[in-house]
């Protein structure tokens, strides 16, 4: 994968962000503006300081929530989205942080800078300057909780796979394969050694954002899952009072949103967090919402019991399900972009949702992509240091992540538009299908093994292609077709076609 | 396959169905009494003429419908299911018809006649005799309409497949593939070669029950299909008019009902009928219902919009759908057994039902079997000749008979009871899995591939078997297991697991 380039300007306050200065006077567009602040340090500033800031560029002002970073040390960030002088005005009840203003100038992006990613066309994403933005995501749950020498082991493997998206807690995870302890957390412990829930660890979340920051580098979208139920009570971070969570997720938010490589989960199968009231989750996608003037994405993903996607605040239908050939009835259902971030884990754990062959999460993958869907990777083999990808990252072994890399070179191949389920006629006569308007079509037979097909072609010419989705092989067919003409294809499963107009 | 034995009792007058003679003295239970009577040949008999009798043992007595065979030949079929003594008195508005006498004494059944299928413990079969009965079930629509030379291949084909059921259309078909027209047909055809609605052909009728009466000596019940769609007015069969249909149908079980391996299948796809109303399919399965005086199966068969199998006349769920993980849903849904007769067929042709690979559909058989539901096969491989099994018989040349063969062993292996679904903690556990009581565990993991499963055990100990579903081979799993032991699995895909507790 070629990553995209981030410019990196490191400076004396905040070495880990990107293009962040104490005091900027340029700043590039989607990049990240940052004011450092001196104020008191003195009692609990997490809890006893409010900052914010009005963010001003012509008629258009976007008021920031700061964030107390330790040390007396107050920052506003701020990523400004239109080209042009912004100028700021600080409000806190502590007078030294009041009041303060500047200026700085927005300018083009650096190259690979392609803004954050929006939703495009009700089911599809872009980036903000309009590049296409496919999401193939993965899943390393845990993978800032490990060693650093692991944490950089699971870089270097994401620089060579086919992920551009990754699902990551900010909390430690405890659970089976992962028991481990981190060595850093994101609050303070008190005299005794237990957490203070009222006061944050800024050395965890500078190092959650360095992290957030190199994935940028790679070209990589953070899926942030604010809470999950993989604690059982241990550390306690799944059974917080009302306003410790809305504190830690106002916290995270004023500091990780002016990244515009972040999504916001509400959860990890929310449902299995039992402490929590269904209404919970409204108020923290409605915080989250309220809190970040970016509007990233906002999901939650589900155990068993699906959150309503079409509530306003849900910006896309985070998925589990295992069930890809009923895809096309979930954009129907939500009229959003699906993500199926979990359709259960290449690997050869006990776990049902750990245990699929990679020819089936290969088929999946397919499934849910020609329908229009976007479908997420994870792995689960079982380890002698149980070190698996899914939640400690590390290597990859299995044999999915290069036929997902193949499958995103032919959808990225593709008219930029994104794949839209093939109606009517189509419906019966393919296993699945898609399309981008009447151009170009992408037909999967699954485990389907015709050897030859009549598709409801319009009238104009196509050359054909078959698509091997595991040997990863594109043979063209030889001739033209058009209407309802006979194609001839190899008889063996696990096969596609794409066909194309002649110009 | 180990065929059963039919005693084949020629007569003059009837020499193709078994067991019958004009004039019998003994009758094995569950095998054919038959009168001949002399009557009119004048007129239109198959409508001027009625005739029924009541066959009375003991306390018990039965109304059975007679039928006109032809150049002034009535006949009366009767299946005894009691032993012992029976006398009959015949009725009909013409004299020499009616008030005709007679007895016969039922004698014990010969080897290899276990009587007809019921329904046993709601979801599963056995014979009359109490022999259990898991249908595996093959398609052979049209193969009675074939040349003799192709019948009797596919009679031999079938003395060596797996399969216990057949489904097979009454009427010939005009379909893709199919298209040949039949040497005999249902109606006899008037002096300007068109069909005499009012006539039936009596020699199709011997011929069919030749037949079926063949396929019962080979141990393969017959699901006849009584209408279907695929004639689109070539012959009209598809656009009878009701009281022509009435008549039809009644005929039918007048002629077929004394053979112990008949099942009815009102339709296949009887939705995609369109001259028919929903209510007649109603009426169809009331009119056999109360025709049939031994209650054999009454199913019907959907395309894409199922029938409300909860109706009080329906004896068993006949269903296509490809879904088999929600077979386990169907059961609940309709108390009754099921059976998915088509879940697409082993093929190559270019129609999505037609071309699904071996290794798939031996999955479906699997997914549907291991949760107490029944599966059946069809192979729809491209022929230079059109000869495809599923509509001409002739010969196999899939790799899913021997896997269901296989199959069907272990089954029949199992003890008598049929498969249960695993509830509760297996539910999550496992991905399909199959109980006998508690001594008994089939459990099926699909595209899972896990090198290990804990599995809710009782705390008793089992033995343990690994079973390759493709390559047929059972591998026992040294040592014994209990509660959530751990059990080792080979790590790949298309194994089951059969558990059994030690003696």
């Amino acid at each position: 994968m070629k990553a995209s380039v981030f410019a990196l300007c490191a400076t004396i306050f905040m070495p880990l962000a990107w293009c962040v200065a104490a005091e900027q006077r340029q700043v590039e567009r989607w990049g990240v503006f940052e004011v450092a602040l001196k104020g008191p340090a003195a009692g609990n500033p997490f809890v006893d300081v409010d900052l914010s800031a009005q963010f001003t560029i012509g008629q258009s002002t976007l008021r920031v929530n700061g964030f107390y970073d330790g040390e007396g040390r107050y920052v506003l960030r701020f990523m400004p989205e239109a080209l042009g002088m912004y100028r700021y005005t600080t409000k806190s009840g502590v007078r030294e942080l009041d009041g303060q203003q500047g200026a700085f100038e927005c300018v083009n992006p650096s190259t690979g800078n392609h803004g954050p990613v929006r939703v495009k066309d009700t089911y599809h994403f872009a980036y903000a300057d309009g590049t296409p933005y496919y999401p193939f995501g993965t899943t390393c749950y845990a993978w800032i909780h490990q060693t650093d020498e692991l944490q950089q082991q699971t870089l270097k493997t994401l620089a060579e796979a086919p992920f551009n998206k990754i699902r990551m807690c900010v909390f430690p995870k405890n659970y089976a394969y992962n028991k481990n302890e981190p060595s850093i957390y994101p609050f303070a412990k008190d005299s005794a050694a237990k957490f203070d829930f009222t006061r944050f660890n800024p050395a965890f979340f500078r190092h959650l954002e360095k992290r957030v920051t190199e994935l940028g580098s790679l070209g990589i979208d953070a899926d942030l899952i604010l809470f999950h139920p993989y604690d059982e009570g241990r550390w306690g971070f799944d059974r917080m009072d009302a306003q410790t969570d809305r504190r830690y997720v106002r916290y995270v938010v004023a500091r990780l949103s002016a990244f515009r490589n972040v999504w916001w989960s509400m959860a990890n199968e929310y449902d299995f967090m039992r402490r929590k009231q269904a209404s919970d989750w409204d108020d923290f996608f409605q915080l989250v919402q309220q809190s970040d003037p970016y509007n990233h994405f906002r999901g939650v993903h589900n155990g068993t019991r699906w959150y309503d996607h079409n509530k306003p605040w849900v910006t896309h239908a985070s998925i589990q399900s295992a069930n890809l050939q009923d895809a096309k009835q979930w954009r129907r259902r939500y009229k959003k972009p699906i993500v199926d971030d979990e359709c259960q884990y290449e690997g050869n754990i006990a776990e049902p949702w750990g245990n699929i062959s990679a020819q089936e999460l290969v088929h999946r993958f397919w499934l849910g992509t020609v329908v229009g869907c976007y479908v997420g990777h994870g792995e689960t083999y079982v380890d002698a240091n149980d070190v698996l990808w899914w939640s400690k990252g590390g290597v990859l072994r299995g044999q999915s992540p290069s036929r997902i890399a193949f499958l995103r070179k032919l959808v990225e191949e593709g008219p930029p538009v994104g794949l839209e389920p093939l109606e009517g006629s189509w419906e019966w006569d393919v296993y699945a299908g898609g399309r981008k308007g009447d151009d170009y079509y992408l037909v999967y037979f699954g485990s389907h093994q015709p050897i030859s097909v009549r598709l409801p072609l319009p009238q104009a010419e196509y050359k054909a292609e078959v698509i091997d989705t595991w040997n990863m092989t594109i043979a063209p067919v030889e001739g033209a077709f058009r209407g309802k003409a006979s194609i001839p294809l190899p008889g063996k499963p696990y096969v596609a076609l794409r066909l194309q107009k002649r110009q």
